[in-house]
């Protein structure tokens, strides 16, 4: 069971929103729920909104607009404020883009959507993790837990999430690619994966756990009506997969079933 | 031995400069190239205009910023514009940049370094690419040359190279890692893998090639003066091997000797 300071960027809808409902539910005793979203004041945000009322005490909605640094840097203060000594146990960098609409051939595709996806995609979870580095190294080094601990890492300790995509890998593209195009996704969370394994080699010292994980294809406005998965089934397979990671998953991309997928 | 129209990106110095030299000294008869350069008036690109008179008739300086669209356009349409009929049989994406300046530590590099870099080293290959599309498509199915060759892909035929690095491997991070962290290049590289290879599934029904291309350590601005490679000897090496390059190896990274680098 996951515990501790937990935050997730793009909570309003889709795998985000499912991910705050079921943390709210499965976590430990004192656990606390960082709930990101961009428009938190919206229409868009009444499901997230709802939440909090549903379990009191246990979920925050922070707003942040992971294309925006500025954004970024708000909210790492307020949560950093909130949180004070206990330090920040879990990033799930969930929220992303894909543009062009799918399936995003080359001729619909400019420089726009290839900046605008890597800015979110990527850019985005490289500067809240580089911000929030020093509540991730404070939770990996609390009290007499750490000592005990040892060199032990997981999501408990302290970790990344960086949520990738089965079509981020470069291997398997001549088996993706004919189904869905999508250059600037595919690059964005190719990258990702970069980032990935970058971050797991220099925050191991810290010993802080980071993994890339494909939720599966999930019935989402990204995912579309077709996906097979329920957003309940691969958060429920992804929450149990985060809970059992321990050193040897860092640097790894997993799917939610805990396959390793191939760069 | 290559031959025909060959372009290639950032010419004034490094790498690119020693491929026109040796590209002028060692294509077939007829061959041109065009050599791309973003300050083609400048001092920085003495050497490379001195060139032209060197080597009569056989290379065209083309001004081409990468991280600018309109400058992509231009240069598209000028080459277009002498090419003509026969098409564009050779495209290298040389030019590139790694920012913050080596070893570019996490605490050096800020979110403009990671668009920056992307901008240079994967949205301008991507555009540049998609625009000169047509003019390597009638390279590929020219004349009665065309029907001979088949499905057999080369670079005398149509071929994009994109120049991409071993520390774009996310496998070896492990090892590449502790020497030089430089998360915006190694992200950039990794993204043009992806894109190497999307290009390549995407491309293959016109039986054009697309090969990433390691050129080793290499002692330039950007390699630094402790690598063990002259650009002569890496150049050399990689216009030996993109002589031989067939349809077994586009979609893959390969360094300058022929060696396969994992994703
Ligand atoms: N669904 C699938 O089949 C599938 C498969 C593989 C991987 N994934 C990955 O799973 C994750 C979640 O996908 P999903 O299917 O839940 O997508 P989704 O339904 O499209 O939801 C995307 C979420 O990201 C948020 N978001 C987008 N841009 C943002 C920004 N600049 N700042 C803050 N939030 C932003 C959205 O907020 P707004 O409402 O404000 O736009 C929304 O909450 C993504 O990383 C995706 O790549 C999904
Ligand atoms: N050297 C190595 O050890 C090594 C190793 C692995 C891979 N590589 C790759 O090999 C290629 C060449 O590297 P190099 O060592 O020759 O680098 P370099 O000495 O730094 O030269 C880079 C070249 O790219 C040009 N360039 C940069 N930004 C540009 C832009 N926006 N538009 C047009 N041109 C631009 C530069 O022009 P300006 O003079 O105008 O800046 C210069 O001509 C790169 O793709 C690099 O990633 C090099």
């Amino acid at each position: 069971m996951l515990a501790g300071n937990i935050l997730v960027t793009g909570t309003n809808r889709g795998i985000g929103l499912e991910l705050v409902k079921q943390l709210a539910q499965n976590t430990a005793e004192g656990a606390h729920i960082y709930a990101c979203c961009r428009e938190a004041e919206g229409t868009r945000a009444e499901a997230l909104r709802a939440l909090p009322t549903q379990y009191p005490g246990k979920i925050t909605v922070i707003k942040l607009d992971m294309s925006d640094e500025d954004s970024i840097s708000a909210a790492v203060h307020a949560v950093s404020r909130q949180i004070g000594a206990d330090g920040l146990n879990l990033l799930i960098n969930n929220a992303a883009v894909n543009k062009p609409a799918s399936p995003a051939p080359l001729s619909a595709t400019g420089k726009e959507h290839m900046m605008e996806v890597y800015e979110t995609n990527v850019a985005g979870p490289f500067i809240l993790a580089k911000m929030f580095l020093p509540l991730l190294q404070r939770a990996a080094e609390r009290g007499s837990a750490a000592k005990e601990m040892g060199n032990t890492m997981s999501c408990r300790r302290s970790a990344i999430i960086n949520i990738s995509t089965l079509i981020s890998s470069i291997e398997k593209c001549p088996e993706t690619f004919p189904v869905a195009q999508m250059y600037p996704y595919r690059t964005s969370k190719a990258a990702l994966n970069m980032l990935t394994r970058c971050q797991a080699e220099d925050f191991k010292m810290h010993n802080i756990l980071v993994t890339a994980i494909h939720p599966g294809w999930v019935r989402t406005d990204m995912g579309g009506e077709e996906a097979p998965l329920t957003t309940q089934d691969s958060v429920h397979g992804m929450l149990n997969l985060m809970s059992s990671l321990s050193n040897k998953d860092s640097g790894k991309l997993l799917d939610w079933q805990g396959n390793i997928i191939p760069w």
